[in-house]
């Protein structure tokens, strides 16, 4: 029998949808316990992650309920380091590559999403700096240019941890364009939208439709769409 | 034969140090090409890495002069990236531990050392922040309660990529220390000293001297060492 692992989680957050997405795609068998980020569990804090922060993992020791966390499970957080792990401990998943390249490569593009293209984004949708939708489309044209031709996926003709790590951004962007929410001023969104419809963004677009087209990704965010969106009215004081 | 692998690094760049240190310690043959920050040459930002930062590393294809790179070999940046392209490409250097919840922890020490050690101890050095010294000590503190209890490394009692990542930055901050050299007021260096004197620090200083008593650390660090030293009283004017 497979260890036991669990995903402490929550809907709204990219973090913990990108762990989501790795478990799904790599068929993982897993439990999902999600975590009122206004009203953390003492369980949570105390015995998962002292930081408070999710996406967070128990993996290994019996098979307890999420609220009662055994001491005998490993505790792990960090998102990329729990993919990194993910794909380590169930190489038959297929979440890396096995070539040394191919997976600098990878990391190369995650380097890229985590330290480029999400500081953009949320800038964007949080700053209100006159500048944030042009610095945002010079991250995506960054990031375009490390896509692999072979079109399909960032790295190589496979999926891989490189497209998990980028794809609740490209969900949260393409909500923020369709639902114009976000403390830019109004218009922004649809805005943005009608820019990366220039050509030059043609090879992202292609690809954002890509990983978001896959069962796994539409089957999440049906439900996690849902939770950024109330979330987002909330902060904007709209709900 | 082995395959051919360049660093191109710069001796004042602890992010440069990191990969020498990888190197040395794996025992990995390599050729090391100095870029001049100041007056980068033509060669490095058109064929090695565009975004122009060291490190960066060619592995692979015929054996080069690191001044005219082939087109056959791979070209790799990021000082994690590789890092971890090196644990892959070279397992007999035992960069990282093979089991996967030690490999969890290396990674997590790595975040922490890069998102909060470094980003507190590059505030302390530059900002003039009148918290940034208490801000490095509560990092400090955190990467503490971070090492295994049985003494020696980050992780494990191996020597793994965890204290690589580390290692150029509590040269560096000794350095700042003993020289007293930063934008901040004078006399903080001796200060941050003292205060780490504390016996609350104690695992972090001896962890300090621990991976930096390594032959492989001290070798680098003296040609090193001189190099940092020209290169801050330069940004401070002093030189």
């Amino acid at each position: 029998m497979a260890p036991q692992l669990t995903l402490y989680g929550y809907f709204a957050s990219p973090f913990s949808e990108k762990v989501e997405l790795a478990l799904k795609e790599g068929n993982i068998p897993y439990k999902y316990f999600s975590v009122d980020l206004t009203n953390k569990p003492a369980f949570f804090t105390e015995q998962i992650n002292t930081i408070g922060k999710v996406p967070a993992i128990t993996y290994g020791g019996p098979d307890v309920a999420p609220e009662e966390p055994s001491p005998l499970s490993v505790k792990l957080a960090e998102s990329n380091v729990i993919l990194e792990f993910l794909a380590d401990t169930y190489p038959e998943a297929k979440l890396m590559p096995t070539d040394p390249v191919q997976r600098a490569r990878v990391r190369f593009f995650i380097e890229a999403v985590t330290n480029k293209y999400i500081p953009a984004y949320m800038a964007w949708v949080f700053d209100r700096e006159p500048q944030a939708a042009e610095n945002l489309l010079k991250a995506i044209e960054f990031l375009q240019g490390l896509l692999s031709d072979a079109a399909g996926y960032a790295v190589g003709d496979s999926y891989t941890t490189a497209d998990v790590c980028i794809t609740p951004f490209i969900h949260r962007l393409y909500h923020s364009i369709e639902y114009d929410i976000g403390k830019f001023p109004v218009g922004s969104g649809p805005k943005l939208g009608e820019s990366l419809k220039d050509l030059k963004y043609a090879k992202f677009t292609a690809y954002a439709s890509a990983v978001t087209a896959r069962p796994v990704a539409k089957e999440i965010w049906v439900l996690n769409k849902e939770a950024v969106t109330k979330f987002r009215m909330k902060m904007l004081g709209r709900e």
